[in-house]
């Protein structure tokens, strides 16, 4: 796998002389020279270091209560045993990951058994950074089934299935959802399975009436389910409800499959290997009528079907995956950007001068303006995703409160909270999930070949990664959705309509933005005012939503590109105004963290909205032409030189220990050569010099010549026998 | 792995009743609905196809000859009981993919021994595309081993190890590339492994000095090699004379490691796990002085060293790396455009009336937005890196008739045709890497959750490509060197002098591009005129270069990000050049390709080149601003319409066949879900629906209570007993 120099490029050898090919005298001839001294570097440049770690940490999560659990937790998975990360897994098998992820499981159900809720939420959380099969296939039971049937079910029935059968602590009963079809992804009310009543028995009777109805992609259905939540069409008397949401058992207490269920494993995946994916075909199974859900939809003794009026409350708690994603992508991009700017610091290459020591990788201006922009993006999305899981916890529990109370008023609220979720998670959801995968790509490629190395972790996480572009909301179909929310939002606004208890109150502005002929940011001064920033993206959003207005009577799929743009200008816009705030309430003006969250925040906003988005802010005269440039090359420079010099303490703020990385070239004393060669050797035996197949290679080098394997057959001898 | 659907979100809800949910009649309540009928869909589109794909193909491929071979090579592989692909192969652990790719290299060893060359090469080719593994460890001997003897060595150096020895048709010697080191990845001149000469025995002992210098992903070194190529500094008396080139046996002829080698397994990777990439340590490796590589630089027996005047040519023979893998973009960028074509052609989703069928996937317009500037932009890829293939073929042609004969005016121009190679080699290389890495991404993501699966291919094909924007070059440092060149050509240019036999030339209107007050493109018309759009984008590498010169002066470090623009603008002038060419050369003016092709070149350069560089082409005032909007948005979607009918043809027209695209649900015959589910059946055998750890499983969800497993030592009777 040779990197074929570029330094042997003709064009260059033209010029000058390279400096390392000119003879020179050297001291001796064998094993004279000095070897890379990566710690060194890695050491110096943390001693720069010159704020509180935790002040720092306490900023990014949110609280101290909060950081304090996060320190804890890291601290106990690296201690146990079954938890915490090994280089020897980047070698496992399908098989063999499974297994872990089951002995994990395993560990962790007794953590659920004994630990708060919330901790163990959190623990999760960690967990799914450094194993997402893990994390998937324990939230598909205790997320997405318990949180449907919490959801779409009643008190009693959620109670029953969660406490009672005690699949709210993985014992007894292990739920999977059986949504998403082979047909049908994004578009679960078109799923086909059928429920169709059977007044004569009081039962329903689930069929999978073609191969398009099949269940599939079903998570922990190959294997581990018992029981799923299946998404079917409610039918009585021949009359098709629409889809509603049935438990049906799958296994028995043996975990030998039920008669009319057809399960098979989806098999190899590009990533999540771990995960047991089934697909499922239900053949005329009978469940008794009160496996229904029926919070919101009831079918009575007599087929009587009763409809629901407040249905949509139902997916506030499936929202979580969204939030939860969100919430992720910064933690990847923390485990990312650490990795990769250690890995800059200790790396050497090319020196500017002759007979000076090589450039460390960080010191080339291209490689700060390609890390630095993810590592203040990560920033940003720590604050950000903070926020949106306080704001999703605080609507889930009054809900809960609206409901048991019968509280009309804050049910109300309750509403208008959910259609803010709707957006604000769809929005971040989709947004960082999509930023995380190019910040995890273009930290690889940061680190040269040993980025495509498995023991540094990158090829592993970005094929485990990626699939949350598509699940629980396709990027694109819930940014398109986020962005026509937003249009119309802006359109009510217009219309004189003024938002309240909504995240989208910024858009009350939208009618003198979206007029202002200014622009707003017309100075290189102008680039430095957040509240101006803000200003600029709400004025883009404002007046890019009134241009598309009267396109979108005739079709808002004509404007799908500029839907997606829209959310994630909305997202940017959620991210910094948090930023902003934190920074406003939590960092003290004379506090030493604080010059270098402003230079972050400035980072972050330039490399990550204003300049991705010129031309918009061009067209729309947002931004005057004058300080383009300034914003796409010269500022961002600037920041990026601000920034250089810390990014070691910037990253340890992450606080993430070397076991929670799980990179060899990534670990915190920078020892880059060292502890890679040692743990692949470790890893790889050297002893082990021939391959397993090596005969069939050598029976290959070692072959006789082509004339002899054809046993003469096509020798001058033969064509003279052959040929008379 | 469910996709929590976009339609249930609260905002629509709203709005009105989704139709799937409004309460229907239906005819009977199990199993009487029709399934899905994506071959129809196909069947019906491919009907479409008024143009012959024989001419399509030729197009494609340059000429007759060799579209014929690739059609028959395509057959060949196909029928090939060890050649061709299969699905489980999915499914292989990295010893099991391993040991395919040795038994595959055998295989093709017996087609190089009697195939012509050329044919056998292009065989190699194809084969890279459905298993790159094969291809870089055959590559790493016939290629970069071979290349670099025949580059660096003496014609009776090559033959003896080439033929003589029969390296050349993997007999007897296999050799790799030993150039990269653990801690030298793109600063190959700065190799730290050495070479001294010893003139007592007239050997060169081969040593590593430290564990920076430690050779690292050295493809087939950890099982394969007999032999390496090793980069190491030449000393000679104390002197150290910089990066030349030793044949350094490894194993005996036993395939035992010989004494002073260690070698060990690189391990595990995020793709090519078929390759044995290994690490090389030398301990004091002797080497007799004839084993070095002198065709430039030579050492005597007294120790005298000569030192090359052209060497810079000896890495003409290794750029054949790079154009293969800017060919190996085209193929992939057809392989995967058809996959999510097809299926964006046989998937519906959504309905966009009530009652109606739901839509086919193509038929959304952000979905035509995301794929079809790929398939155009494949189109390009085509025809340029076919020119590049011709163009490197000649050169190295020219030179090897130039050094027999002598012929110093043709040494001349292949010196200048060399300069050529290495900017248009590293500007399509890097650029169309990066972009083929991105189209695998994209159409992975339009096709969903089905993306995902391994058997789709994408998740493979992304793992073994994205090393190819690191290898044999990383991307950046290529693209700023191809920068760096294009700025000092446009320098020279405005100082003057005249471009001859470059295919730079057409910066010879650099000193009146630049200059010129009037945009090129300032009204839609213009965007039609292929012409016109290629002085735009020489005006804007000129008008760019020009700007960057100054700056240059102080610092090309500073000016990396521009520089890598540069090469990319490059890239594209390249292709689209010669598309038009071609287009004018071949297609004659009735022919009922011409019209498909013009909208495809269109789309080509409109969506990759006009559009997402537009705030450069605004900024150098190239572009008008009033025609901004029409060129990201408006026209995008006009040529988009334009393709779309004709998407299964366009595909169709790449002719690979369904075991070389090597997707269930991309086959030709658009069976998506019949295709998938039975291969799926097939690979994972439905009757283990037990996991093979399900034991452990199974007891963890029947353990009994907590209270028993801790022994009720906790219970209150406990308590009541150990508090007195």
């Amino acid at each position: 796998m040779a990197m074929l120099s570029q330094s042997h490029d003709g064009h260059d050898h033209q010029q000058k002389k390279d400096p390392d090919t000119t003879p020179k005298q050297v001291a001796d001839v064998i094993s004279s020279q000095d070897p890379p001294h990566p710690a060194k570097d890695v050491a110096e440049e943390r001693a720069r270091t010159d704020w509180d770690l935790k002040e720092m940490h306490e900023f990014l999560e949110g609280d101290e209560g909060k950081s304090e659990q996060i320190l804890r937790l890291y601290q106990s998975i690296e201690r146990d045993p079954i938890l915490q990360t090994r280089p020897e897994q980047f070698d496992y098998t399908q098989k063999q990951e499974r297994e872990l992820v089951a002995n994990r499981i395993n560990q962790m159900s007794k953590f659920l058994e004994t630990e708060p809720y919330g901790k163990f939420r959190r623990r999760l959380q960690l967990m799914t950074v450094i194993d997402p099969s893990l994390g998937i296939r324990m939230l598909v039971n205790i997320g997405l089934f318990l949180n449907c049937v919490r959801g779409n079910g009643t008190q009693k029935q959620f109670d029953f299935w969660s406490n009672k059968k005690e699949a709210g602590i993985v014992k007894q009963l292990y739920g999977c959802f059986g949504m998403t079809e082979l047909g049908h992804g994004s578009n679960v009310a078109g799923c086909e399975t059928t429920a169709t009543f059977d007044e004569k028995t009081d039962e329903f009777i689930i069929d999978t009436p073609h191969i398009g109805a099949t269940k599939w992609w079903i998570g922990g259905a190959a294997h581990s389910a018992t029981h799923t939540v299946c998404y079917a069409r409610l039918i009585v008397k021949d009359v098709d409800y629409g889809v509603k949401t049935f438990i049906v058992p799958l296994r028995d207490s043996r975990h030998s499959l039920l008669p009319g269920i057809a399960i098979g494993d989806i098999g190899a995946k590009m990533g999540r290997q771990g995960v047991d994916n089934g697909w499922i075909q239900f053949t005329e199974v009978r469940i008794p009528r009160f496996f229904m859900l029926q919070r919101w939809c009831k079918v009575d003794r007599q087929g009587n079907v009763t409809l629901p009026p407040l249905e949509q409350l139902s997916y506030i708690s499936l929202l979580e995956g969204r939030v939860g994603m969100a919430t992720d992508s910064y933690r990847i991009g923390a485990r990312y950007t650490t990795i990769a700017l250690r890995y800059a610091v200790g790396r050497r290459q090319f020196s500017k001068k002759a007979g000076e020591p090589e450039t460390k990788l960080i010191d080339y201006t291209l490689h700060q303006r390609r890390l630095l922009p993810y590592l203040a993006l990560t920033y940003a999305a720590a604050v950000g995703t903070d926020r949106l899981e306080r704001q999703h916890e605080e609507l889930l529990a009054n809900l809960d409160i609206a409901l048991a109370k019968k509280d009309k008023l804050l049910l109300k609220n309750t509403i208008t909270g959910t259609k803010s979720m709707f957006v604000d998670s769809g929005s971040l959801k989709s947004t960082l999930t999509w930023l995380a995968a190019d910040l995890i790509n273009e930290t690889r490629q940061a680190c040269g070949g040993h980025g495509y190395s498995s023991y540094n972790g990158f090829g592993k996480t970005y094929d485990d990664w990626v699939v949350q572009c598509t699940w629980e909301g396709d990027n694109n179909v819930l940014a398109m959705s986020a962005g026509k929310t937003i249009i119309k939002t802006v359109q009510q606004v217009l219309n004189g309509k003024e938002l309240k208890d909504s995240t989208l109150e910024f858009l009350n502005a939208a009618p003198e933005l979206s007029k202002a002929k200014k622009a707003v940011i017309r100075i290189k001064d102008h680039v430095d005012d957040v509240d101006r920033v803000l200003k600029a993206i709400a004025g883009l959003i404002s007046k890019f939503s009134k241009d598309l207005i009267p396109i979108s009577y005739q079709s808002w799929d004509s404007i799908g590109a500029q839907r997606v743009i829209l959310s994630k200008l909305r997202c940017h816009y959620y991210l910094l105004e948090t930023f902003n705030d934190r920074l406003n309430d939590k960092i003290k003006a004379r506090s030493p963290a604080r010059p270098h969250l402003e230079n972050i925040i400035k980072l972050y906003y330039v490399t990550n909205i204003l300049g991705p988005f010129i031309d918009e802010f061009l067209r729309f005269g947002v931004i005057s032409p004058q300080v383009a440039k300034y914003i796409t090359y010269e500022y961002p420079q600037k920041l990026c030189a601000n920034v250089r010099p810390y990014v070691i303490g910037l990253t340890d703020s992450f606080q993430q220990p070397d076991n929670f990385i799980n990179s060899l070239i990534g670990k915190y004393d920078g020892n880059i050569y060292t502890n890679y060669l040692e743990s692949v050797k470790d890893v790889n035996d050297p002893f082990n010099y021939k391959a397993p197949y090596s005969e069939a290679l050598e029976a290959m080098l070692n072959r006789s010549a082509l004339e002899n394997r054809e046993r003469s057959e096509r020798a001058k001898a033969a064509a003279a026998i052959l040929s008379k």
